[in-house]
């Protein structure tokens, strides 16, 4: 889709010398990271830090130099796609199960930039399921609690086994519909002690790219509430 | 010390045929094992699910029939120790490095039953050290995060490598004071992407069982507020 082609290239010409940047993971961000391993052999200087190990990967295929978490003391910029954009900037991600990873990176940059393709835009949250990583030992009973708050949580399984994350967890996808506050709801979900992050990012981007119908890339900042 | 014992075993007395007790860990709980072995011997019935592995090893040594998470659907009561209780049966736990395993099978039981000798009394809590939690990736940033809250984050170790929970997180103590609101600190605490869980206890427990100083056992209810 030429859409995520460029958008994705698009948020590599925020990357400056000398930054650290979190490298996020996904179809989108793959074309940034393309972009980024062709600027990196024109000269351009960053070190960058990987949301998945399928990123590291990747990056070290396309020679992009990575920087481990023990030698930097800031992110100034993490880019990374999503499930699901509303028009304040919060997003549903997770779909591709590296939820946490991205989480943990895109609330410590200074600046968060959203790639989406126009198919992600929604006026209203929860289309797309939300996924919920939870601890192993237990989940049976997190489960339980998960359903309380009213959106019913579904174990995500590969070869008919629990899906298990980088992080050595498991996933729940879950219908949160379109009538939660979600802000309420991504509360009550880190309330819950088996519960370790979920895909609920609000507030989090400065900056989405996207694009309009006729193909133009279109940025948006977010406004500070 | 004596009141360890007291405590201990008296808790034992709260498990009838047919329950699903939690088992919780630590050095009084040790008691409450050693006496579940030898009424188990005399022909009481019930499952346990251990909160550590060093208490699934400990119980099986006693001949105390454990059951998988995947074979319940309830847990009745569960009975564990605690680092430090204030009058409203708030509690510190994770001291021992259990917190996580011990606050899912805390919050699903039915009835949570506290045992803790008197030095563990305290009017306000914040004198012992809050373990949080945290996913090893990203512990560093995660650490700038926490250290945001106003408590200072000291990463624990063990032979000179961080230590690992039995999720394979690590634990940062961390100074509280006794200045806080600890249902705020909990919540901007679970709020952070990095943290798994954290060793505030909030209106979990629904009995204490501690010692007078003539070391008579005594039992507290909580007051429903």
């Amino acid at each position: 889709m030429i859409e995520k082609q460029l958008v994705g290239e698009k948020a590599a010409e925020h990357i400056k010398d000398g930054m650290v940047v979190g490298l996020g993971t996904g179809s989108t961000f793959f074309y940034t990271l393309q972009k980024l391993g062709q600027l990196v052999k024109e000269g351009l200087s960053f070190r960058g830090i990987p949301t998945s190990v399928r990123t590291q990967v990747l990056a070290k295929e396309m020679g992009i130099p990575l920087v481990d978490f023990s030698e930097i003391d800031r992110i100034d910029l993490a880019i990374d796609g999503a499930d699901e954009v509303n028009p304040d900037l919060d997003l549903i991600k997770g779909g591709g199960g590296a939820l946490l990873r991205e989480k943990i990176i895109a609330k410590a940059a200074k600046t968060f930039v959203v790639i989406a393709d126009p198919n992600k835009a929604v006026e209203k949250l929860g289309g797309f399921r939300l996924p919920v990583e939870v601890v192993p030992f237990g989940y049976q009973l997190t489960k339980q609690l998960i359903s309380k708050t009213g959106i019913g949580p579904e174990l995500r399984m590969a070869n008919k086994e629990p899906y298990v994350t980088d992080n050595g967890n498991y996933l729940f996808d879950c219908s949160i519909g379109s009538t939660h506050n979600i802000k309420e709801l991504e509360q009550k979900l880190n309330m819950i002690p088996g519960v370790v992050e979920n895909g609920l990012f609000i507030g989090m981007a400065d900056i989405l790219i996207t694009t309009d119908h006729e193909q133009n890339v279109v940025i948006k900042n977010r406004k500070e509430s």
